[in-house]
């Protein structure tokens, strides 16, 4: 089916189920994209996956976050042993765990790579574990590009790999979380090196005073200023090799090669959604994959869903990270197939034409 | 512990979990809500149900609505063979479904009564069925109150039955929804008895025109105004027998026989919103206990939750009731329980409190 027979197959079966036309709201909404997306009435979702990306930045340098790179590799053994919030909120929610070393600045436990990470861990939130340190972090962006060009292209083929691996193994759905001590420097440095108003964008961060709030702005702002000079025009390569942090490549790197797959992808808070803003100057059809899983309590958030044409699916003022909004939104979104597929239908209930206007309450 | 111990005890319990203070946002307010509850830290969610309470209501003879008081039975139909958008959805969100049948004006299948209906369903959208009809469908408010003395009463009581049924049966959250053509005006007539604008509250309803909406707003405020005249006062429970259907008085009882059960109780959309308005006008306390579950489509329903001081969880643009905003909604507030309940503590890491300091990032 072509997409204007897809659009008319999968209304025409909204409107078969049992229910007033359009009651189900935003569900119908996503089940319509879900179903271009998949190229199937109805469309499903069954396997659920979140990939949580971990790298170090190293901005942190400038003293613009209140903690220390160490924070990041913490989080890491506690993703590995299944007690962070996004262990939590996956096994809630039926994804399945993935924590990716896309650039930590710290050796991880060796024993963390396995084989077998192909036989997925069905919604327990025990993670598997990726090793796809491009980096040991990135280089400090206010004297020098964040990546140099090979470690960038690396990143992003390593995202790369990991929609393959999500392909391979018959995902309908990907969710994308962070973790990196300093990646709301890097990704307020992305969006405003793509223009948006630094004002909108620059946000205080936890327990960040006045003074501190100050200095994170100036040191983000001139970053872009002395790489992205106003009067030249830059390449959203170049631009995201000096602001991504590794794993803010790296989730470009996903984003990017689940084109064509039929993949519905969850972004999570400002940091992914950072990486997704890259992804769509590299390419913008991506976003017609793309869905926001919320709008965190991160001041830019909202801005640049809203410069992306993106409608968060819940706000819950969360400002974790790790992917946790991006499963809870996931879930939302996948609720939009289930009522596609299970409803019961006016046509199998043998009801009239006339009835069937008539039922339509 | 009384009310001040609990709360410094789940405050203390989610600031010590691996993530920075209050990054869960509203997981962590609903947490604070269900630990204070139960009475205990961490609150836990093990078992949900809802109650699918249909009426029927004699103010279509008004030509209220589009469609003919039949739906409502036919729906009970579609409940009981597991087709309609609340099964799917009340599977995908892990709760128990029964059906009631309040006040329907049609005979419905003797064989849907069994007597283990004790037995719940576990979340496999298959229904459970209670006969429970106080009348055959309510008056017509217009020439006369909806309900008389005997059947409101009855209905508050078969309520209180249900929440009984719930709390025999260790259900840690009850989710309300409705069915029941006609019932918006009867929702609509009991929020302006209790205050509320009829601009704010008189909604267009599906399909309906101009000059239709016009005759339901003049039918709504003229029975408002015959039945409680403005320079009287009239009791909560005189106000709900003139304008509460049989599921809306009977969805009363369910929440104020809730009351001191510790279960959690999540409303659905405007019919739902109006039934805890009354019952809140007869026991301002239910208030503790109710969370709205969404923000609806219909027009009065953010209004009223306003008046309530109640704010939704999600806000989908669904209008279809049954209970289905009401099991998205406590899907998403049971996570409260599910991340203090399963999230790994800074204490069972051993780490010291300087450290925690530092990683509080």
């Amino acid at each position: 089916m072509n997409t204007e027979e897809l659009t008319q197959a999968i209304q025409a079966h909204l409107d078969d189920l049992t229910k007033p036309k359009g009651s189900l709201g935003k569900l119908e909404t996503y089940a319509k994209r879900l179903a271009l997306l998949q190229g199937k009435v109805p469309p499903r979702i069954e396997k659920k996956a979140v990939f949580v990306l971990a790298g170090d930045h190293g901005i942190v340098d400038e003293g613009v976050s209140l903690y220390p790179k160490a924070v990041t590799a913490q989080m890491m053994y506690n993703f590995m042993a299944g007690g962070a919030g996004i262990n939590v909120l996956a096994r809630a929610c039926g994804f399945d765990v993935f924590a990716v070393d896309a650039g930590v600045d710290a050796d991880l436990p060796k024993e963390w790579i396995v084989s077998d990470a192909h036989k997925q861990n069905n919604g327990t939130g025990s993670p598997h574990f990726f090793s796809m340190k491009a980096c040991k972090g990135s280089a400090n962006f206010y004297k020098q590009p964040a990546l140099t060009e090979a470690e960038f292209a690396l990143c992003i083929e390593n995202g790369k790999a990991l929609a393959q691996f999500a392909i391979r193994h018959h995902y309908d759905m990907v969710a994308i979380g962070d973790m990196g001590i300093g990646n709301t420097s890097s990704a307020a440095a992305l969006a405003i090196a793509f223009g948006l108003a630094p004002d909108e964008i620059i946000d205080r961060g936890t327990g960040i005073d006045d003074a501190m709030l100050k200095h994170k702005y100036t040191i983000i702002t001139e970053a872009v200023t002395k790489h992205c000079p106003q009067n030249k025009t830059h390449d959203p390569e170049y631009i995201g090799r000096c602001f991504a942090g590794p794993e803010l490549a790296t989730a470009a790197g996903i984003i990017l090669g689940l084109k064509d797959s039929g993949i519905a992808c969850m972004l999570d808070g400002f940091p992914i959604t950072a990486a997704a803003l890259l992804a769509s100057k590299l390419d913008p059809t991506v976003l017609e994959y793309c869905f926001a899983g919320h709008e965190s309590h991160v001041k830019g958030h909202k801005t640049m869903l809203k410069a992306m044409g993106l409608e968060p699916v819940v706000t819950l003022e969360m400002r974790l990270g790790e992917g946790t909004g991006a499963v809870i939104g996931g879930f939302i979104v996948s609720l939009g197939a289930r009522i596609a597929s299970e409803m019961a239908t006016f046509s199998s209930m043998n009801v009239s034409k006339a009835e069937k206007e008539e039922i339509d309450y």
